[in-house]
């Protein structure tokens, strides 16, 4: 059975769950320090979807960290068809959110009425950014592992 | 060989790529034919991709059309692996256009301000319903001809 970088099970895979979970945490964290997120609806939608991605990142990282370390990986198809299906629908959602929040930054800033405080906007931003890169690193896990799911 | 249903070449596919037309341009045309869409970036970029899902998805319909009426479907890997990944990113960025402008006309909607006039705000809405749908079934053609992409 061919081993494919970045399936679950591998330390590429552990990488890139990790990855997931620090990105998504920042962007909740920028996001929901601030006090205003709950009056605009796409930043509401992003930190529900945070709030999914972060203990289904976190889960499957500790999965392939002990898989990495008992030298065992996970191979049944049935499981790894949930793990891509699952990747694949919270990559959406998390693309979905992404993109509301950069819009709705965008218009903010330059909204004619000064909407946000500059400081406030910043932070928006970056919580923007980092739900991209989250969004990044999840479609990339779906990929790996859809790759390997015709092997099993 | 297989014949997957809405796989390029099928009439279930050219099915999908008119409706994925149709959706587009009444999309495209629910948004343009308003004034004020260059005011916010986020209802340019629906525009712009929606200027290039027409094209392409009609340009599919008539190799489709054209398969189903000499009933020689199209076969070959490097083509097939064009027009997935070619779906597969269209429908992302669809996807990112749809959501922009839905948390966009939805901040529009109730913002303080009356920041857009009623009837606009509603074919806003109706632009980005249709651009939904239009991801819907592109994301439907990229997974049918992925199915389809291992057995060539």
């Amino acid at each position: 059975m061919d081993e494919v970088p970045g399936s679950v099970g591998t330390s590429a895979s552990f990488a890139l769950r990790l990855g997931q979970t620090i990105f998504s945490s920042a962007s909740l964290l920028f996001m929901s320090l601030g006090v205003e997120f709950y009056s605009y609806t796409a930043f509401c939608f992003l930190v529900t979807i945070m709030g999914l991605v972060i203990p289904w990142s976190f889960t499957l990282a500790m999965v392939d960290g002990y898989s990495v370390l008992v030298k065992c990986p996970l191979r049944q198809s049935g499981i790894l068809l949930l793990i891509v299906v699952g990747d694949w629908v919270l990559s959406i959602l998390t693309l979905a959110a992404a993109c509301s929040t950069a819009s709705v930054v965008d218009l903010l800033l330059h909204a004619e009425g000064s909407f946000c405080r500059q400081k406030f906007c910043t932070r928006y931003q970056i919580s923007a950014a980092m739900a991209f890169l989250s969004w990044f690193l999840s479609m990339a896990s779906s990929v790996f592992n859809l790759w390997l799911l015709p092997s099993l």
